[in-house]
């Protein structure tokens, strides 16, 4: 049985671009190892969820892992609470939350002025609250997610968020009897929140400048954080997962992953790629299947960057070149996640390059890690295709049948 | 509409062996008739059951045929009896058993000393049971299988075989109330079954030469066989099956195609590979489907010996002769039922090459029947897609729809 170092490679698909005489991203890059390991392997088209499915991260991560997103994914709350770094756990509710200005009694901006930073806001208001622990943490600008931890907790509860101005806000409403105990609980913290925002220095602040206040917080995206079943347990492996992105571990976390923490790692463009490739390869003492996500590439693409792009992809290369050296008794696959074409600023439905290399499996005639190179390769699958495959190539598949 | 024969080659599919300078088995044989009919049609990489999966061939027989593993195959109780030449019937109980050594009361070894012929022993514990007739029979060294054919059976009973020595053999154990029938007449055969062997002459032999004598049946893996619909039924043919392989004639008897003998056939290398074409083409008067199944290449990649497989391709390849002179009126599919690498000596996840051959259709670039070549073809298939394709390249699909 073999090891497995899976790398995604977030957002690593791409469509022609002008600044690239109309080659994608990984076609204009000199990748020579990616290159190698594609000659040495089996490459192909992995299409994220499905076919021109928009896949988000999380649901792409999901798929990818052999959790069908249709049944485990919860909805927007619980990866975006996730995301923010907050530790969740199974049964945990979550919500998207917005810092709001509400002047006399309306909705006058759902983004409170866009406000630079919450985070003195949100660490004020968490609480505990008949028994259910309170978690509030901001993220960029007006954006923030609020967890309740407890029993007896529900995501039938309806949104505070009015979706639109001149509207009073909202409190929430239970949307089935088992769900009475969560709004009344979301209500009382509301309410709550109202005085301690509008008596808080920033807001007073804000408001002394003639500038609009972030009194109010509106949710909506309610959801259940899923229990997964344990990976390391459903594969008989010992995984490990190495990120700079927390909803990459919050995921990871869930399905039982170890997390490695490496030096000079964060989840942008000036990342330490070296150090994320050597940690994975020293892991492979303590774990058999080691996941990595390598945040640049995509960070590229939605800032319509081609360049930006090019380096992640090309500063990651230059580290894979000890993955060479082990192809005897390691198997590495190399995907992303979803498309992210610089031309598009956005993830898109385009499929990803996945590469398979490993000693003793047949190669197929592609020399390419591109698009267009494995778009004549052996395979045309999807996300969910990935871990079978890789339980086959790493000899740790059991025999189905006879 | 025209006539269709599917054959299918055993294990066909391979990885890169030294022996054949870096070739797969198919890439180094010489089968000028497999590659006349991959020019003259469409071909493309075919995985069994679904990606990465490494099938058996009951698993991957099933698919092919239409039936959903998950829904019909149930376990490797009654798939190892047919395998065995029992003539199974929809409903019968099936385990699959081994012969084992007890001593003082205690398990001492699971395979009887991989004792060699257990034939005799077999035919005497067949018997009946409160009107449940029980069968017994006898495969390599100490394996067996078992059934119970009679009304109210039910296949949730717990195994007798402690799985591992130094044990008390186990009765069985119903595992729900439906199953008391059964386990009481599991535990009255057992009971029986013990007195006979104990008083058996071979074992009395065995044991006087200081041997351990296959004194006890230990029973595992229950499955009820399964009640295919009828494969003519469904998709309005007239189907035969050409197979040395008790568990193919099995599987294709149980979806109610006939079984067609050929002289010299067997499920051996040394078939006789032109009888068996000729038998095929001789039956197309009867038929208008015709399954073959030959052995050779599985055997060959079981034993790790390249040779043998290549042996089985291109004397299989010599006897098709006859498939290029009725591709006007006949659909010929030619693909494996799951790789078995010579260099991997077992079931591997890798897709089987498969082609699709006969006048008026699309012929797409491929000009060789081999991994490699079809990798550049028409289709990435699962084996669930084979029947659909031949209904419609032999004239034989309902339009869905207007």
């Amino acid at each position: 049985m073999k090891n497995v170092i899976l790398l995604i490679m977030d957002g690593l698909g791409d469509r022609p671009n002008e600044i690239f005489d109309n080659k994608t991203a990984l076609q204009y890059s000199y990748k020579p190892n990616m290159d190698f390991l594609a000659e040495h392997g089996v490459t192909g088209l992995m299409s994220p969820v499905s076919y021109g499915i928009r896949s988000g991260s999380d649901t792409s991560h999901l798929s990818i892992l052999g959790y069908r997103p249709e049944d485990y994914y919860t909805g927007r709350g619980p990866f975006e609470a996730m995301g923010l770094g907050i530790d969740l756990k199974p049964g945990d509710i979550a919500f998207r939350a917005n810092y709001a200005s509400v002047v006399n009694d309306m909705v006058v901006d759902r983004r409170a002025g866009r406000i630079r930073d919450t985070n003195d806001l949100s660490k004020k208001l968490e609480t505990e609250i008949n028994g259910i622990k309170i978690i509030m943490k901001s993220g960029v600008e007006h954006r923030a997610a609020l967890v309740l931890r407890g029993d007896n907790l529900s995501d039938k509860v309806s949104d505070t968020d009015p979706h639109g101005v001149n509207s009073k806000p909202l409190n929430t409403s239970p949307l089935d009897d088992n769900a009475k105990f969560t709004a009344s609980i979301i209500n009382k913290f509301l309410e709550r929140s109202r005085k301690i925002l509008n008596e808080h220095k920033i807001n007073k602040d804000l408001i002394s400048n003639g500038k609009l206040p972030a009194n109010e917080i509106l949710l909506r995206g309610a959801g259940k954080v899923p229990e997964l079943p344990d990976f390391n347990i459903k594969y008989n492996l010992r995984a490990a997962c190495i990120s700079g992105t927390p909803l990459i571990r919050g995921i990871a976390k869930l399905a039982g992953f170890d997390i490695i923490d490496v030096d000079g790692m964060n989840g942008r463009i000036d990342t330490n790629y070296k150090n994320i490739i050597n940690s994975a390869m020293e892991s492979l003492n303590k774990y058999n299947f080691i996941l990595i996500n390598i945040k640049g590439a995509d960070i590229g693409g939605h800032d319509k960057k081609p360049e930006i792009k090019k380096y992640a992809i090309e500063e990651t290369d230059r580290a894979l070149k000890p993955f060479k050296d082990v192809l005897n008794n390691t198997l590495i696959v190399i995907t992303g996640d979803h498309s992210t074409p610089c031309s598009y600023g956005d993830h898109s439905g385009d499929p990803v390059p996945i590469l398979f290399s490993t000693d003793g499996i047949i190669n197929d005639d592609v020399k390419k890690f591109d698009e267009l190179s494995v778009s004549h390769g052996y395979y045309k699958i999807k996300s969910d295709d990935i871990i079978p495959l890789i339980l086959s190539y790493s000899d740790r598949s059991e025999k189905y049948g006879a």
